[in-house]
């Protein structure tokens, strides 16, 4: 089903390479073409219906790209691979889906041999975050470095890690769970099983629950004017916060504090070059980032301190699919 | 100055490749060539004259591993490189010496260079962490595996990163500080300017002032049958944890649970195979890593944690030797 359909750039160039990217989640599919330079020539959303079948939800984002694939007039020669984004536990060398939450019949599905089968095109799977941080890599704000830390800031505090230009995946698949580091042994419980989780202090629940705390206590806000569905949002505070609400810009300034705590552990562990901090609460931008950076020059190590950079994810609304294409470019570079 | 001389093994195999370590430290250096295997073919230990300048202690060292080399039989050219394990802050790429704490006047001089031209032999350098985690990689307890932290427990706490077999040093060559990771973020303050940083509560200060603590509290304890030079230490608990003092037992598990909080933090973040526990708090065993362990599996996501062991270094006291020795078999491999 489309909802949407936009053809932003039209130039093909047919000794250029192009990579497909599908950014996969549990409410809808994003898919997209871009070219060896990052620029998507052809991109369209569509539902993900739970009600269908794994198998039949790989044949309807087969078809879906193959379509699109039509629509774009790129040969499907000069597609050199297929990137999947998907949340959830996965294999990215098998290209097996092992457990997506709110899509349970695709557990155990082989996505990438199932969509790269149908479309004729090696295709390569891997979790949202790893791709989104591949994309900055490549293609955005961590263009020409090599020791990339991205962190996505929403309901979950996801990260992916890129080392020596490569990937760090880890013995299971699992590395980069930067939401889930202990910032406080006896802090507060997390459902994962651990006490202190960065994402319960700076995950959104974290962040409107502290909001909460200091409102009902009845410090002056006027949030009121802000709020989304009538709730206390991260988006709603970070626009109060740039219209001047002093509670909200004081709750982002204490989240990017906590934030650079953990970037500080972080370079003190990894000596990276940059953090790229994307997802909906980091669109706060420097209300959150400042006092990061600040937190984090202040406990980290001087030496690596000042060879980090904490910067804004640089692709925006356009991660999705160009971070999952990228997954194809990381494995056909 | 010649202490000891020992000589373990004295196979020689003319179509053998053998590896020259170098591990300095402020008070003494121990040299010794090793195997492809790793077995120790000879070695000897020297004081590091803080009296003489940096040329002159450069000099001193290539003296003495020339006249090892004399006696060791094997013919130089089978000496395929020096490696040389250093503390302090140091540039492994150039070979550079940076900031040697307690031998100042070797702060800029090229360590690598200035060796591996006296000796003829290609020389590389890098910190004595790293060196200990490459031992264990190439010989020890981390043999067949990718994926490996190493960390020093002594009087600060140490770490070194391999990651898809190959050492990860960082954007400015200073990564592994897991001793600097925060893991309280109220938590003690530590010089380095941070809060909370594990090497406050399970570095030598740290174990020993819990101890006291607790002993002036008027809680029982044998610790006072096994004092170092009249003072409680780390071995000295250790010692007296191993003879069923109920005390010493108590505080050796907490050092391993605050050090399993950590662990879990690592696995979360890095997803390792192994971690490989040296220096010489480690030697008290399974009295930290067992707690360590149990916490570890209690914090952690299962999937990393089932993925991961705890396991003591393997080398013991020739870690400082076959580990400097690794850094060239890296290099060279």
């Amino acid at each position: 089903m489309h909802i949407q359909q936009t053809q932003i750039e039209r130039k093909i160039h047919l000794n250029m390479n192009y990579y497909l990217g599908i950014d996969f989640g549990g409410t809808e599919i994003k898919i997209g073409i871009i070219n060896d330079t990052g620029t998507i020539i052809i991109k369209n959303k569509y539902v993900t219906d739970t009600t269908k079948s794994g198998d039949e939800i790989v044949a309807h984002i087969a078809d879906c790209a193959l379509e699109l694939i039509g629509k774009s007039g790129i040969p499907k020669s000069a597609i050199k691979g297929a990137g999947i984004g998907s949340p959830g536990l996965l294999d990215p060398e098998k290209g097996l889906l092992k457990v997506v939450t709110n899509v349970p019949q695709l557990n155990g599905i082989n996505f990438a041999e199932g969509i790269g089968s149908r479309l004729g095109i090696p295709a390569f799977l891997d979790n949202d975050v790893n791709a989104m941080t591949l994309g900055e890599f490549f293609f955005g704000a961590g263009k020409g470095y090599k020791h990339i830390i991205g962190l996505t800031l929403g309901t979950g505090v996801g990260g992916g890690i890129i080392l020596n230009g490569e990937l760090h995946r880890g013995a299971s698949f699992t590395a980069g769970e930067i939401g889930h580091m202990s910032i406080a042994t006896d802090g507060l419980y997390c459902p994962c099983g651990n006490y202190g989780c960065l994402e319960r202090y700076i995950g959104k629940d974290g962040i409107v629950t502290r909001f909460t705390a200091f409102k009902n206590k009845g410090i002056e806000t006027s949030i009121d004017k802000y709020l989304e569905d009538g709730k206390i949002t991260p988006k709603a505070i970070a626009i109060a916060a740039a219209d001047g609400d002093k509670l909200s810009t004081e709750v982002l300034s204490e989240t990017g504090k906590i934030l650079g705590i953990a970037l500080a552990t972080l370079t003190n562990v990894l000596n990276p070059e940059i953090f790229i901090v994307g997802g909906g609460i980091a669109n706060a931008g420097d209300l959150i980032l400042e006092p990061a950076r600040h937190e984090l020059i202040k406990r980290a190590y001087t030496i690596p301190a000042r060879a980090v950079k904490v910067v804004p994810a640089s692709l925006k609304n356009d991660a999705g699919i160009v971070g999952s294409a990228s997954i194809a470019v990381a494995k056909l570079k």
